[in-house]
């Protein structure tokens, strides 16, 4: 017999943990519903060509393929090896492999979409709260197994989609108590300026690693490292000379302004990136009012130094309470491939967590990689395990959500026990949570055990009670202590 | 491009079934509360060491393996290879896999309750609602992935346990509405009968088979049939006469007590059997009086039939409404290998249903499985898929489930609907589920997008409304239709 133990990046969840986590779900789920998002769940497996390609190479690698059925079954030897050969040999997969479990939620939508869309009222907005796996190395915050939460309306070419996603990220972390910084861009802008300056858009990378580096090597330099990576003397002065425009622009719409000035008719695709932005900010103006904050890149001498590009991530000390923080941030570029317009990020303004809590995006056709073109949608995604770490380190939890039980009966032997279990089940039928000690043991261990378990109330029925029907009622949080009848504790006693 | 598919055996669930399974899952969740068990989730993927021979053969067939990752991969070709032969020469299966997916919550509980003994307070009361994975054959009502919600108590050897795993089902079922009889039985009883009648257990499967029998091909050619399965004249004789004696008997009371009089010496098992019986029956007496009803055994002539030994299961129009039914029935056995005392099972006594829609039982050393011997439990889970069928065909589901969004805001132009925006913001701050319609067409579409997604009210602000700074509230339920200022919907209107 091994010593039992969990697959490296997995986790049990015990109770308290569980009463977090869902505190976190349940808040999300809540603000999606008053959105008018609709619950949808898949399977954890899906079949292998749903999922494979459409995450990159690497994320092929990554994603966790469920062996058939039988083929650790020695019987079946002759089977596998042939089996095996096709595969060896390139031909199939499908003799070892026809599963997966699923590695994001998006997908599983989309292939949910194409399979449905004849049935479905569009514009459809389906919120999924699941697990998803990915056969990353584990480390700290990272996991195999981890929650998404994630919110999408396909079907509709609507800004006011984006302006809804804001307004929920915006909702979520307020009642989550979390301060955040929503940064926005749109990929057509960043295409924009790549046609602009005439670099193809394959050195989008490339360039915001350079941009990444400024402050460590300055823009000069970094910027000079693109000659390697292939760009010319004139391209790179272009992209200078728009970032520092976009440095020294006083507010985010003298930026779009004089953006959409220099792309002139130079660029289409970027014109159109810079007037949904202006949308987006507009009606989100219009919405919002004084509590909208938008994080200007700021006018100041040392202009090529990185703060001028990036936003200051510790700015809250400058921000009110139920601000809406909006960072304009022509860097942000998100990894994943099917984004086409708008991106966004979300980065909490306190605690020690850099990386992001959250994000999301338009994509002009997913569904189109299952035979079910001409859909376009936007989603955000709630990264639920960084949530978590931010609300432990700063202790936003509420007490409240600590509590299982709130009355233990105490067992004080056979007959007392008897009329102790039917006070409780009354208490129980007003939804007071009770328990009744297993057996009749010291009162120690009694309350032991309610200590442990954070129960507030101990109801104690001896003999003497018995014979009265009457019990002593002790609040174990300030060890007050009173005797009543039981009529009084079914009906006038609270337990709060 | 392959048509999108699911697995065989695995389902997507839209929004309203979403909400239904929520709908059974907060209940359960709910009355397990109220009973002081505390929530746990491990993950979906176990060492696969931890799983394999616990459910017998035939559930080992059954566990999801995973394939090492990288074991896909054409680049690792010569590793697979080697790994390969290893298997099929029966040395180890460890290059292929070591995770497995769970295949109920029962042995990850235990293994959690091994890995984390130390730290826990006993009696430890857990639940857990998470999917678990077969690779059965699907079919009908028995699907690849499916719920389990399970409700364990370890650490006490206490009959209140079992007492207070019955009140759980019978308020879960009350809340349901569904009328349901819980069939109980006792391991121990079944092995006194085995001792009693010096028949080894190993033929308890053929003595059931024979039982099952009964009403097919009669009591006499039934049991006659057991001589083939290596049973002796004598054995079945003393079977037969314990048989009749339990279809004579006229009450449980008086069943237990022949019984025991008729085990005397001859086992120890089955007579503490009977002991436990009487205490869990003596226990549910005392706190549920007058509901509670206990199925008799019928004192009828044709005393051969198995209706008198089995139940029928149509009774329920001779109960009343509330009832706690409690059957016990000899015949219950209960597939799962490590119970040990007490079993149950539930059977809803309506709809269409035969098969159980539950069920638990106690075991005496599920933890020594993993090296932690001496921790007691018993347990009862509950099968949500039946539940959903039952309810889904006794149309049981409250009509309030149904309701997502309470609101649509009308499209009515880019400045109308920026002003209903701003009224939606303040509806939601408030808690009313509401949308807007993403764009500005007729109002023909925006009805149907109402209608489908089941949305009572429809507020309109066309240019004069604007202008005005009112609105058009329609009851889309009863097509009445209001008009009112902004202040009045904000602060007077009621959406129920």
């Amino acid at each position: 017999m091994t010593k039992p133990s969990l697959p490296q990046g997995t986790r049990d969840f015990g109770p308290e943990t569980v009463r977090k986590r869902n505190f976190i779900f349940n808040t999300i789920r809540n603000v999606f519903e008053l959105y008018g998002f609709q619950p949808l769940e898949t399977p954890a497996m899906e079949n292998i060509e749903t999922l494979m390609g459409k995450y990159g190479d690497e994320g092929d690698k990554l994603i966790f393929k469920i062996l058939n059925n039988g083929l650790d079954n020695p019987a079946k030897e002759k089977q596998i090896r042939e089996d095996f050969e096709k595969i060896l040999d390139g031909k199939n997969n499908k003799g070892i492999t026809e599963r997966a479990l699923k590695y994001d939620l998006t997908i599983p939508f989309a292939r949910f979409v194409a399979m449905n869309h004849t049935q479905l009222t569009f514009p459809f907005k389906r919120y999924q709260i699941q697990p998803v796996w990915r056969a990353d190395r584990p480390q700290k915050g990272r996991y195999r197994e981890f929650y998404q939460c994630d919110a999408d309306v396909v079907g509709s070419n609507g800004l006011m989609s984006e302006v809804e996603l804001i307004q929920i990220i915006y909702e979520v972390y307020q009642r989550l108590g979390i301060p955040v910084t929503i940064i926005i861009n749109n990929r057509k802008i960043l295409n924009g300026i790549f046609q602009k300056c005439k670099i193809p858009l394959e050195k989008l990378n490339d360039v915001l690693t350079a941009i990444d580096q400024f402050d460590k090597i300055g823009i000069n330099n970094s910027l000079l490292n693109l000659l390697s990576k292939g760009l010319v003397q004139k391209q790179i002065d272009d992209l200078k000379s728009i970032l520092i425009e976009l440095a020294t622009s006083e507010t985010p719409e003298v930026l779009l302004n004089n953006l959409e000035n220099k792309f002139g008719n130079d660029t289409k695709v970027g014109v159109d990136g810079i007037k949904e932005t202006k949308d987006i900010f507009n009606l989100l103006l219009s919405i919002n009012k004084e509590r909208l904050v938008f994080f200007n890149p700021k006018n100041n001498p040392k202009i090529y130094t990185p703060s001028e590009i990036k936003l200051d991530f510790n700015p809250y000390i400058k921000l009110k309470k139920g601000d809406l923080n909006i960072h304009f941030d022509l860097t942000l570029a998100r990894g994943l491939n099917y984004y086409t317009a708008s991106i966004f990020e979300i980065k909490a303004n306190v605690g020690s967590l850099k990386s992001s809590i959250g994000g999301g995006g338009r994509y002009d056709d997913l569904t189109g990689l299952f035979g079910v073109p001409g859909i376009p949608g936007v989603g955000i995604s709630f990264g639920v395990d960084r949530i978590y770490d931010v609300m432990e380190e700063l202790k936003l939890f509420p007490a409240a959500i600590h509590t299982g039980t709130q009355v233990l009966f105490f067992n004080l032997g056979n007959e007392e026990s008897k009329s102790a279990f039917i006070l409780m089940q009354h208490l129980r039928t007003k939804g007071v949570r009770c328990e009744l000690y297993h057996e009749a043991v010291k009162f120690d261990k009694q309350f032991k055990y309610a200590e442990k378990k954070n129960i507030s109330f101990a109801i104690l029925i001896g003999s003497k009670e018995l014979e009265n029907k009457t019990c002593s009622v002790k609040d174990l949080r300030n060890g007050n202590q009173q005797e009543m009848s039981w009529d009084d504790l079914l009906t006038n006693f609270s337990f709060l």
